[in-house]
């Protein structure tokens, strides 16, 4: 896979908000990967919704059959130049768990497909997740010289440390969604997607039709210990901004580039 | 179901002490649902046998064949009129789960049946929790505008974020025993009371003959990092008391009086 | 089993370092239990493969087909006769476990067989610990009137309160390798040696060939808020140093020397 501008600028988010249900999708052509500007336009659909009197809660979803989310966006992360820019880059999923985190709606996740990088990470940061039977999961950062230095948090704090490090160390090898869902990342897995759906539909509208009040304080409850998180995921960020940068990973995307992704 | 005011005083709580083994049992006609003044003296009790130097082990149980416990009384619920009298309500399990903590001994829990709220906070604050297949849990507070955040934190500590959040979000829906044998908060899963009632029987007896300064140390260990729980659960107690207050709750209550419940 | 000073003296570490893996082999004839000569020795390899600049990956086993690891030395046990002794013996898997925190390299655990008491210590301390289906472990402390009090963080760590406390309490059960694994403590299970041995030297050799600095900035966020743990697995040993010269432990010891262990 080449670099490419398009790549870079392309994708979407939209938000559909019905019946006190606001639906966020995000989706880009290159398996729902989130270049920086994709992210940006996502923190800013949530905090919307967080602030919309209208929207009881949220449910996270991304567009199409195959995958979730592929992670960060490879084309734009080759581009790095330097630590400045590798922060910045990486500053990109932490914007969005952190404002997953401070919104004061439940979030549910619908988990269609394979999730990789920072896609385990807004998997990790919703409230509630649902996925189906093919949502392997993957944090692939140690193979490019990297680590899920930002999205660790999110993962450990519902995975608990041992599956945390299992997926950062064993960076090669794809966990199946019931193991995902035997650690606490996924609250229930369906053999396919329609039965997912239904299961979605029915506690979106049961929390649409619940005390909003009473899901904010227990929202607040939920994510208690986790204040200095704006800190903590920018030092992360800045961790992998570094590492980045160094000749093993130069090395890992030159082969990428050749093809041996 | 009407508001009674034999509800808010009837049920009891038996300490029965032999060989080294205190036996708690709770009991109230309504599913062994715990008023506050039962609360009190169930609180009573516990620190009453960790004071005794007769007693090297507390077993927890609830009398009869079909439910644990169903959590606070409704009965009373529904006549708080004020924050202070919500603080004070809900304050009823806060003040069990402390004591449970605070004890010098170790509690061994035995769930027969099905068990909601208070009664899943009582299963998670025990050392040791047996179960019975048929020992499904529920936290319904959200259903009726509040949330189980007195009884949160100890669901947490014995399950991690993941699960109490599940449960807590899933108003509606029980999880089965063998889901939180999974989970933590039950440490052993049998198909029928006497099954388990045998392990419990062995279990007690070997920890009566084990030493009590060695318990106790492993206890005070278990329970590192909780010395704010006095605090922690008062506030947590005072949420759900002005929570209670809300329209969305008299609202609740009303449609359950309806038999609706 | 009778004291003997052979079975305080004996025993190996060795170090064979290939491809940039050092294979830390630690053996003694009882069953591979770790008086605290061999601790030491232990700490000592475990940190100058930290230090050795041709090491990129650790693995951790020990010899022999049956069991993984005894824990501490009974032989050596039996012979504490004061506070301080008590202290220093308990030290020593202390500071195995925190040499292996602190070395800057990720630790792949091999755990072929039967574990027991400090030897769940070292299994838990690893950052990736592959085992057999044979591989039990126990927490047998509080049987002779001690606790796993040193190691209970690095189990807690890894597999939450509830298993630790569940192996600490029920210290006569032995739990399967496939409930570690679920807890968290195993992070893979194989049929047979050769199966485990073959994954091992997979990812042995995967990590290998990643980039030290980004496993280093990994290993150390995996171990983020146990910087006290120099001090407190210093008291955790006092605790045991004390309780092991109770009446308790000295009548337990008494009767295991009767052939009755």
């Amino acid at each position: 896979m080449f670099m490419t501008h398009e790549n870079i600028t392309s994708g979407n988010v939209d938000t559909i908000t019905s019946n006190g249900i606001a639906t966020i999708t995000f989706s880009h052509p290159a398996s729902n990967s989130l270049p920086g500007m994709l992210l940006r336009k996502l923190a800013d659909k949530i905090r919307e919704a967080g602030d919309d009197e209208l929207v009881r809660v949220i449910v996270l979803k991304s567009a199409g059959e195959k995958a979730f989310c592929a992670g960060a966006s490879f084309d734009e992360l080759v581009s790095i130049s330097n630590m400045e820019e590798g922060k910045r880059f990486f500053s990109g999923f932490a914007n969005v768990i952190n404002t997953m985190r401070k919104v004061p709606k439940l979030i549910i996740g619908r988990v269609q497909g394979k999730t990789v990088g920072g896609g385990v990470g807004l998997a990790s940061a919703v409230d509630y997740c649902f996925a189906t039977e093919t949502a392997s999961i993957k944090l692939s950062e140690l193979a490019i010289g990297i680590g899920p230095f930002v999205v660790g948090p999110a993962v450990e704090r519902k995975t608990g440390l041992a599956a945390m490090s299992q997926l950062a160390i064993d960076a090669t090898s794809w966990q199946s969604a019931r193991w995902a869902e035997s650690k606490g990342l996924f609250n229930a897995v369906f053999p396919n997607t329609a039965d997912m759906d239904n299961e979605v539909d029915t506690l979106a509208a049961k929390l649409a039709a619940s005390s909003p009040e009473a899901m904010a304080a227990l929202k607040k409850t939920f994510w208690t210990g986790t204040d200095h998180w704006d800190e903590l995921l920018s030092e992360r960020a800045a961790i992998s901004g570094e590492l980045v940068l160094s000749t093993f990973t130069r090395d890992a995307i030159a082969s990428f580039k050749m093809g041996n992704r």
